[in-house]
Formats: C-alpha cells, structure tokens, sequence
C-alpha cells in the first residue's frame, strides 16, 4: 500500500492532471509562424503599463517576503469601493478564493450550487473537499435563479453565481440577484463572482458592494487577471461580512499573494485610462466578432464579457473539427465540450487585427 | 444563523489572523530612521541579479496566465537534480506544498506527525483540514525520530520532518534518516522538508533526491525563497513519487505559480555564483554571530541554517523585553514563543554590517 492509495476517495477521484504544451510546441507542432490566441479571455491590450512600472520598481526587493496583510492593495480597494480593510481577502487570483470557500464552509456531505454552463472551476473547487456539487440547469444559457434557489437543501453551504457568466457571457440584472438573495437562508453563502463586470457597459452595472453590505451572506468575488490585464501575476480579492472575511483569512496561507503581484495590483487599479480603453476595444471587438457571426448565419449568445460563445451546431463542420482547422492556422480558441457544449466555441475579444484573422479563418473553414 | 455560524468547528478553531503592520509605521512607530530585518530568514544579499534580469525580460507579457504545467522550471529542474517532470509538483511557495500534502492526504480525523520547535506551518496545515497534530518531544533541540516512528497510529497518513529544523537549525544524517524510513509504514508520506538545504557545508549534504527514489513514500520539498533569494515571488517545489506528484498535482489551482516567479526560479537556478556567495556570506556570518553570542556568554543552538536560535534564560532580562529594546533601535529578530521558545530569540544571518548592529546592540541592552 503507498500514500496515494489511502488517499481520501475524493481526493484520487478527481480528474487526472494532463500538462499542456507550451505556445513554443504548439507553433512547432502546427508549423506556423505566429500564434493568435483568443482562447483565455486575457486583456489584448497587456497589462497596464502603470503596473509594468511597479514591477520594475519592486522587483530588486523579491528576496523580502510580501505583506501577509496586504496593506497598500487593501487601502487602495478600501478608497476605490468604500469598503473597509476587514471585508477583504486578497487571493492568488480570484481562483484561490472560490477554493478558500470550498475549504472554509464546505465538508466532505454539505452541498454547494452553481449553474449548468457555468465556470469549471466551481465543481472542481467543491470536489477537492469532498463535497458534494448540484449543477442546476440553465435558462437561455444563463443561470436559472428560481430553479437555483429551489435546490438549496438543509446540506447546501455555498451558491456560485457568475455574473457576467463566464463561458456564456450572460448577465443577471441586480433586481434578480436582489430576488434571490431574498430566497436564500442567512447561513448559505452566495459567492458572487464578478470576474468580467469591468466590461459592462454603465447602464448595466450595479453596486455589488452595496448589495453585499444588505446581503451579509453574500460574497463578491474580483479579478484582476481580465480589465486590468494581470493574468500572469495573480491576484483577485473578496470582499465579504467581516466573519465570513475573518474565516477565509484565516485559511489562506500567509503570503499567499506575491509581493510583484501586490505593486501591479495598486498600480493598475489606480490606472482608469488603461481600463477605459480596455473596455472601448473590447466593446468595438465585440460588434466586429458578432456583425461577422450574423453575416456568416453563426448564432451567438449576446455576451457582456470580454469573450464571445459561438454556436456551431449547424454549421458543416463539427465543433472540434473548425477547432482544429483553426489551430492549423495557429489560431487558438476554446473549445468547451468539458462544459456539454460539443458544438460551441468560446473566442476571446482580441485586437481589430486578431479578430480579423480569425473572422476570414472561419469564413474560409466555413465555406468548404 | 451566519454562514461564520455554520461553518466547520476546526475552520472556526484555526488561530485568529492578525494583521501586522508594514515595516513603514514600525519605522514610524519607533522613531527610527532604518530598520535592520533579521526575522525572517531571508537572504540578506537580494534576488539573483539574473532572477532580477529574468522579471524585467517577461513582465511585459504579464497580462497572459502563467504556464500551468511550469514547463520551463520543470525541464530545468530535471536537469539539475536528475528527477522526471511527473515527480515535480510547483507551488506557489514550498507552504503552499505543505498545505496540498495536507489537503490530499489527510481527512478530518486522520493525523499527522511533526516535532516539538519545528516549523510552525506544520500544525497550520493540519488543523486546516480538521486532522489532529501530534507534536513529538524533541530531542536536543532537534527531531527524536524513534519517538517520532513510535508515534504512527493506523491513523497517520502524514509525517513532517524539517531537514536543517527551523527555528532551530538542527540537522539529521542521511543515516538517522534512512533508519527512520525503514521504521515508516510504506502507506505513510514522509514531508522531508529541506528549505535550508542549500546552507549546508559540502560534507554535511546528501543526495535527498536518490533517498525519495528508494523510499517512495518520501516527498522531498525544497523552496527559492531562501537561498535562491525569492522570497517575494513565491515558488517552491515538491520531488515525489509519480502517484503522489500526479494526486498533489490534481489537488492544486491550475494557475498556482505566477509567470514572473516561475521565470526568477530558471535563472535563479542557474545561477550558481550567486548560491555559493550566498553560501559564503552566510558561513562568514555565522561565525561572526555565534563568536559574539560566546564571548556574551549566550547559549546558542549550532545551526546548519541561515539563522540561529539564542537562548536568554540566563541573561538579565527576559527575551520578551530584549526583543522589545532591540525593536526601539529598529531591529527586528523573531521571538519564538508560539513554538514554545519563550525565552529565545531567532535570528536570521544578515550582511557583515547588519550582524554588527544586533552584536552591538546586544552588547548595550545585556551591560545595563
């Protein structure tokens, strides 16, 4: 018998780990000279160059451990959304906080609650501890919050909402969220997960933070791994009720969240011209991606992300077969048959230019 | 009811964060002009020039998600110790490997054993999880690893030895090792945790690397925070067993390892002038620490590490109020009380000139 034998059951039962290949194989692989990759929803424009300035200003001081408490970042969120210090968790990418819920507030038997075609990453967050996920179906592609309300059992510790969705791009209005917090009983936490809200346009924003100092069982999740183009560094941040905050410090690991990381962060959020402009190239992006779509009879769900989800069911070609025609000519986007969407493909708004490549590659893949 | 109220017992027994203050209001505090860090074990002479060199190349690009399977450190780890990439997990520091040992081997109700006055983020880790610690008397200082067999239960699923011992600086022989292992149930992961293995003298190392291929139920972690000097960006790595690297590799975020720090480590790692100054500064300052605290008439523990653990139950004043007078001149050491050390103080091997300022200073606070 070895460790991973005795292993808990949850833990060897979770999907085996496949390594990628780095862009440089893929390029090799393909034999093509350059890549266009519209398939992780990262912000085309980079990173902010405010927050490229930071880095270079801290970096000679990385052999230091970074601030546990995340002092600057912290007063920089509490200043940009009138929050206090104790609501926030700062996290290794918002990913890290929807797993250090999944360990706060689940166990191997309690329940947690997300939508059909919602991100991946919550059933995998509630598997790690043993839980038990309870996808329920969705409605147009988004999340169907009657239904959702109707499956919390007296087991459900936790509800995921995404909004936008994220591989759908959908959006919920603040009247149905309010509607459903009402439903929920005061002990289930509903994580609000806001990864792409920078790319709504104002009519369609909402104050979360308003709304999760009425909700106290509500937790609003932020990245800056999208707008604020910091993928590569990762951070995300939470804010909460000041109990639930509490708990989920108290589960993350002290320096979770590198010192770079901490510097770009407060940089980038105090950049609204970086942002402004990533949002009036993505809103252009879109209307581009879609006008081509609608001229090539592909259905699309409208989307208020920064990503589009294609519908190629009845095209003449399957799904994955476009997918890899496309890599042929490096062009990488994400196929989403992990989510049951055999016949979508997800495209990642990039610049005027990438777009094209990739509109006059489907028009030629379509038109075989 | 809140979701704080319902969440699990051991979440809400974890120890209260406490969020501690940027080194700025200490200064500001003490009224002192210059701080001199010695608590942290960091390495006094920065980040790799080449690790530095490294960020400045790829932070530009820190708007894409970091490679997900590490490639590039991987390959550059197999080449450096001899391991295949399926025994590498990274993590977002080696804590972050403590903590997935513990996530994927341990259950609510299993145990895990360590020893008294070793790293604190052991028992963290354990109580995370809602498994039960099982603190094993030291000996001299250092690991009692007969006792330490004796205390497998067909509960325990983890055992954690710290190889030199922190805070302590302790170290065991490849010998006392091989005998423990021998003693070990084959079903039990042995975390040989070698964070300061690189301050070794030469004859004191050993092969860790062959040791975990003949006992696969050995996990060796090793860190860049220390001698690599990349405290700020957080990387470490784990050399397993395929089994066990494929489980912890199931169990971690996608995304743990930032782009920036994975790019620090390749070079970091290659730069060998730097480890061996490093190795070089850390000796000298050894000898010239531990010269002082003898001419002091101040018991010491020999440590193989990059700091030393003094005791002050023989001095005039407790280390309490010694850490606090050192504090007042803005020197900052670590007092160990929550590892049981009330009456000694670590601290961390620094440059030539910062190692006066504590002897110095040590000198002034011990006459009066």
């Amino acid at each position: 018998m070895t460790p991973a034998d005795v292993a808990p059951e949850y833990i060897r039962g979770l999907p085996p780990y496949v390594p990628g290949k780095p862009s440089s194989e893929v390029r090799r692989e393909q034999g093509v000279d350059s890549i266009t990759k519209l398939a992780s929803n990262e912000n085309p424009l980079g990173a902010s160059p405010k927050a490229i300035a930071a880095v270079s200003a801290v970096m000679q001081g990385m052999a230091i451990y970074p601030d546990p408490t995340g002092y600057d970042l912290k007063m920089a969120l509490c200043n940009r959304y009138g929050v206090q210090p104790e609501q926030i968790v700062l996290g290794n990418g918002s990913s890290e906080l929807l797993d250090l819920c999944a360990r706060a507030f689940l166990v191997n038997g309690s329940e947690a609650v997300y939508s059909q075609y919602s991100f991946i990453a919550y059933p995998v967050a509630v598997k790690c501890v043993g839980a038990t996920g309870v996808s329920v179906p969705a409605m147009d592609y988004g999340h169907d919050l009657d239904r959702m309300a109707a499956a919390i059992t007296e087991r459900t510790r936790l509800v995921f909402v995404a909004n936008p969705n994220n591989p759908t791009g959908t959006l919920l209005t603040e009247a149905q969220i309010r509607g459903f917090m009402t439903q929920v009983p005061q002990h289930v936490l509903v994580i609000l997960d806001e990864a792409y809200t920078e790319y709504l346009p104002p009519e369609k924003r909402m104050d979360s933070m308003a709304l999760q100092h009425e909700f106290p069982n509500m937790v609003v999740l932020r990245t800056f791994s999208k707008a604020y183009g910091l993928a590569g560094v990762r951070v995300g941040f939470a804010v909460a009720h000041p109990s639930v905050a509490d708990l989920l410090n108290r589960t993350r690991l002290v320096f979770n969240v590198n010192a770079l990381a901490q510097a770009a962060a407060v940089a980038a959020l105090g950049d609204d011209e970086f942002v402004a402009r990533t949002y009036e190239t993505n809103r252009a992006g879109q209307q581009q991606l879609t006008a081509a779509f609608e001229r090539m009879g592909l259905p699309y769900v409208p989307s208020y992300a920064n990503f589009v989800l294609v519908d190629f069911s009845g095209a003449n070609l399957p799904a994955g077969e476009i997918n890899k025609q496309l890599l042929s000519r490096g062009i990488i986007v994400r196929p989403v048959a992990p989510y049951g969407l055999a016949q979508h493909l997800r495209m990642t708004v990039g610049l005027p230019e990438e777009n094209d490549i990739l509109i006059s590659a489907l028009e030629e893949i379509l038109k075989k």
